[in-house]
């Protein structure tokens, strides 16, 4: 039988949320509560349940030691990792956050010492983006492997989705790309080959990659200012966030992203010509830099620029496709290829 | 230095759990929304939110392959687990269910026929607890590993908890304790031993082991009485639990149960002659039955009793201890000995 031999692997991750999601839908609801169509978003990156005059929000998100912890992030790291990538799917919809839950497999021979640090990591975290540890579970693992359950909560006149972008919005940023990019690759490379990199520029971008933030408060102010047609975070790469974005308009949208406009820092610029790897590429398509895409409204977008600090980096095209013109003028067509888990890509 | 020796193990999981919420009550909590008293309850089986008329109710579970579902349980099997110890926290406290949102760590070789399955026995329980699958997110993980977080809502003053039991309370259960127990000892022995149990006894043990059901309806009903002073859910053990609500009732009380009122059911006591096994330690300290624990007002309890069908199995005593009557009449005091992850039992 074929479907024997098909794997998890040939799917990918958001083809399998979708079969999850799309499958829900025919569940008979019934409470007392709430009405039947309580559930107001399925491809976001938080569901919003419809409470009131409010959305309560809510996203899991699952990392495990092998895929998600590299050998040189330390226990506390680990901890603010948990509580950073959910706080970063609320920052994504302009909620403010309320609380974490936490369940945790843990291998059975981790010392308390280094379970006090991931605890230290976690709270340190939930200081930092005001919420409150609402609970938790614990359960013996091979692999230290945490779950984080986000909730927050918005009024319903305040909520960023990801559809909503319209043909000729402006395409921006919250922050430049390819840091923690940067910082993984250094990780990754022989300190023979960095002799050359300042130890200033290094540990910025190991910095990055190993502790990022999320940008809570800049989506809380985004999401007051009215001008925000779409949003989400990137974590997947701005490629692969951009498509996401384009899928969710249902309008055959696309977007036109100029490379000279993409926000790349200096010690990106140095970390690429040094190991002679392509800048681009990391600002694109490898993630985990945590800032937010957002498309804005034309007539807003420069008192918002002014008062946020956002990058333009493009706009809303009407072709379905995502362009990038490049530094020489030309017009490139790209493929959303962001890191998805399960997915292998070429390099 | 010595804590460097000192391993997870050595702990037990509510000592986790209380190292962690403990220390979490110094974090200064900002919210536009809720005061800084919104959370209502750390040590129950759910977290309370205060929110305006209701408390929305919160809690996750993570079960890994390893730990939690036997090679003998099928991947449907597999989904509905991890939905029913969800919704089986929120019985406890009396809630109704809104939704449930699943992050999943999934083996790569995992077959697609097999996820298809997993989702399935996920679906059919929200059916059959009226819920909706809200949200999603998958990884790549060594061992399948779920976590499931149950939302829930209740109005105020119907809320159950661990604390509140009184003295003269009577302690009650809502079904029959030791059957699961008594599946997973079937499924761990030899076809051999089992010539003369008979297929109807066995397949009935084994689907309590393998498809456990959570009190959902039950713990509506009995919230609404007005009668049940305290309440849980055991899934770690009818003594652990009794253990977790005299804690939790600061008061020095205890409880006094009577060997002849547990209920055992007659596929319990056939399993524990054939293969001479302890019937009450099945009872009383296995768990997995994910029936409910209440303390019951005395002058309620005939009226309760007749309308929901509980079974009183002793009343709280004013000693602080765990006390046991045996059907010689005779007093023994009890260790609350049930199954804890991390903590190895005697046998």
């Amino acid at each position: 039988m074929p479907s024997e031999k098909y794997r998890i692997t040939d799917l990918g991750e958001k083809e399998i949320i979708k079969r999850l999601l799309l499958r829900s839908q025919n569940i008979p609801f019934k409470s007392s509560f709430f009405d039947e169509n309580f559930l107001k978003s399925l491809s976001d990156d938080a569901a919003l349940i419809d409470f009131k005059d409010n959305y309560l929000v809510a996203t899991s998100d699952m990392l495990t030691r092998s895929k998600h912890f590299p050998e040189e992030m330390s226990y506390s790291q680990i901890g603010k990792k948990i509580v950073t990538v959910n706080v970063s799917d609320l920052a994504a919809m302009g909620a403010e956050t309320l609380g974490i839950i936490l369940a945790m497999g843990l291998p059975s021979d981790l010392e308390v010492s280094k379970f006090d640090a991931l605890i230290d990591g976690i709270l340190q975290a939930c200081e930092k983006y005001h919420m409150a540890l609402i609970g938790g579970d614990t359960n013996e693992s091979k692999e230290l492997t945490l779950c984080g359950t986000c909730l927050g909560i918005l009024t319903k006149d305040k909520v960023l989705m990801k559809s909503g972008a319209k043909y000729k919005d402006i395409v921006a940023v919250t922050g430049p790309l390819g840091l923690a990019a940067a910082g993984f690759i250094v990780l990754n490379t022989d300190d023979k080959k960095l002799k050359n990199l300042s130890p200033e520029v290094k540990d910025k971008v190991i910095k990055h990659a190993l502790e990022p933030e999320a940008q809570l408060e800049k989506g809380l102010l985004l999401a007051k200012t009215g001008a925000i047609t779409s949003a989400t975070d990137i974590t997947d790469g701005l490629l692969s966030e951009i498509d996401e974005i384009i899928n969710s308009s249902g309008s055959g949208i696309g977007m036109t992203i100029y490379e000279e406009l993409i926000p790349i820092t200096s010690e990106v610029k140095v970390i690429s010509h040094i190991l002679k790897k392509n800048k681009l590429k990391m600002a694109l398509s490898f993630g985990e830099d945590f800032q937010l895409l957002v498309t804005v409204n034309p007539d807003k977008f420069e008192e918002v620029k002014k008062d946020y600090g956002l990058y333009k980096i493009g706009h809303v095209n009407s072709s379905g496709e995502i362009r990038m013109i490049d530094k020489e003028g030309k017009t490139n067509i790209l493929q959303p290829e962001g890191y998805e888990h399960f997915k292998k890509l070429s390099e």
